[in-house]
């Protein structure tokens, strides 16, 4: 199979996606891939499979690479009498954050016929943003923390009690987030917040709660991963989530029993059918008196988290076949032929 | 100012679209109109605006227009030598239904620059899936109907009494629609509602419930059309609605009193902001027992609602300076280098 990963964008997480992206060649012996390079600047670059690093992409080396434009039915590169298709099966969307997980790419490449493993433009608008995804799995019967919602423009009084945490409303791997223990810290907190969004969302810190870590996907069946008990201090601030970006070992699995690895799963399902079909995502639950609640949905997880499967690669080639299908449409002008027909044109 | 008119594309409401962008001309006296036509298979195309006529399209004869790439900052023409950009001060997305309602084409004129007036990705995702708008909806503190959410692939008994309506979880102008005042009409409907969506929601329906429309947006401050009392039999179907898009002549206001005026106008608010920012949408509401409900939100509306303004060309100069702007975001490799300087590269 030859697959394309897109990676990269006008994200705050565009050097995750660089790392992640690169880390995936260790990880699939058996695949061909096909670097596709989106900079800061949201233009499309092919990059040297062989030669590819990250200081390709810090140096501005990229640059110098072929240039892509995305039109009707993939990229192209321009050659001096037309142009060259890029060829692969299926693509892979890498890119975390924002342009990856909120929307713009899935849509782009559904409008453009591109096949792609990754989250639906619905499946990430309500991911992306933490105020969805708590209504979201509320709908679909998971618990969530209590929280409030806060806006730059209009302050209000906290009624969540501290310690809490405060995020801002959209991106993850923990950019901007903080816990505020007393009041003297919350100012700062907020400062920080707003920084990536006029709006952010408080939720009670709860200190020294379970937290397990699931991935899967959806082909003939589901497919699940390990479960993983993420290590933590406070919690994983930005640096450490970098780090792990780039992980290509199997952690070793939570020691939970049956009951509460089955609810888990069954969380899973419930949130990811059908929103995610086609995607390989990663929920973060925490567990509060044997009861499961969901923390968030990550829709494209660093190196989709391959460190919790035994088959990565496996996975990725089963999935490749479960891709959503658009609705048939007739493309016929049967309103505007009727009424040319009644007014004799 | 010159206007870019986007519309067509890969949607179920593609002839809407069509009749609803060659109505503005005869709205926008004042303005130059581009119009940049999306066909079903979604390859873009220049139309000359002084012979713009519905047959342009039905006939194919558009085929023979400037064909347009959509690449970083706008859309462009090729030339025998190079490329042309096609000019504009703004753009508006008049694609009804998907592509246009449902985040593709918001996401795509968001990621390659292009300045446009229409919702954003997220604000569609939302007004786009029938459960997502309920969710919402209560979210910001505006009552909805109740509902139920049904499945193809697993049939639920259902609990909401007769008579119900049954709609597509998707799309928009009443297509699959369908009033069920007894069992034996309920197949057919649910036949019929699955042939656009794999997903249902079903609502009680109220004979007699008074239905009103306001439309609006946001620029230095929240700017409102009248309201609307729209005349209807049972519900608008697709054929009466379709006729509807192409009206450009002002309806008759509502006659209600003021405290409801005002709720309705709160709840318009409370919807748009700030989801909604850039965009000038329709919010459909029942009244019940007094009390406000949303039916939905509809973030293009036909002609963009102009009928409901007394100077509708003026709204769209004020909206064009009160678009969302992007994050600014340092485009940097503080990751990567400070890792390569820690290993001495």
């Amino acid at each position: 199979m030859t697959l394309a990963v897109l990676f990269g964008a006008h994200s705050f997480e565009h050097e995750i996606s660089v790392v992640s992206a690169i880390a995936l060649k260790k990880i699939l012996p058996k695949t061909e891939i096909v670097y596709i390079f989106c900079d800061y600047d949201r233009n499309f670059y092919l990059i040297p499979t062989e030669t590819i690093t990250s200081k390709r992409f810090s140096s501005g080396a990229y640059k110098n690479d072929t240039a892509l434009v995305l039109k009707q039915g993939g990229f192209y590169a321009k050659k001096f009498l037309g142009e060259r298709k890029v060829a692969f099966d299926v693509m892979v969307n890498l890119v975390h954050g924002m342009d990856g997980e909120d929307g713009t790419l899935s849509s782009m490449l559904t409008f453009f016929s591109v096949p792609f493993i990754g989250p639906r433009t619905e499946g990430c608008a309500i991911s992306y943003n933490k105020l969805f995804t708590k209504l979201y799995a509320q709908e679909v019967g998971i618990n969530v923390l209590d929280y409030q919602v806060l806006r730059k423009d209009s302050p209000m009084p906290i009624r969540i009690e501290y310690p809490f945490i405060v995020k801002p409303l959209r991106l993850g791997s923990s950019i901007g987030i903080s816990v505020v223990k007393e009041e003297k810290e919350l100012s700062y907190a907020l400062d920080v917040a707003y920084e990536f969004d006029d709006t952010v969302l408080i939720e009670p810190f709860k200190k020294g709660v379970k937290e397990f870590n699931l991935a899967g996907c959806k082909a003939d069946d589901f497919i699940f991963s390990i479960i993983e008990e993420p290590q933590k201090e406070e919690f994983l601030d930005f640096d450490k989530k970098y780090l792990d970006f780039s992980r290509t070992k199997r952690v070793n699995e939570a020691t939970i029993d049956e009951r509460l690895e089955q609810s888990i799963r069954e969380a899973f399902k419930r949130l990811y059918d059908p929103l995610f079909i086609g995607a390989l995502i990663r929920c973060d639950f925490f567990v509060i008196d044997d009861e499961v609640y969901l923390n968030e949905i990550n829709p494209i997880p660093g190196s989709m988290a391959n460190y919790l499967f035994d088959d990565f690669e496996g996975v990725l080639y089963a999935l490749r076949y479960h891709l959503p299908q658009g609705i048939a449409m007739p493309k016929a002008y049967r309103y505007i032929n009727s009424i040319q027909a009644a007014k004799g044109k």
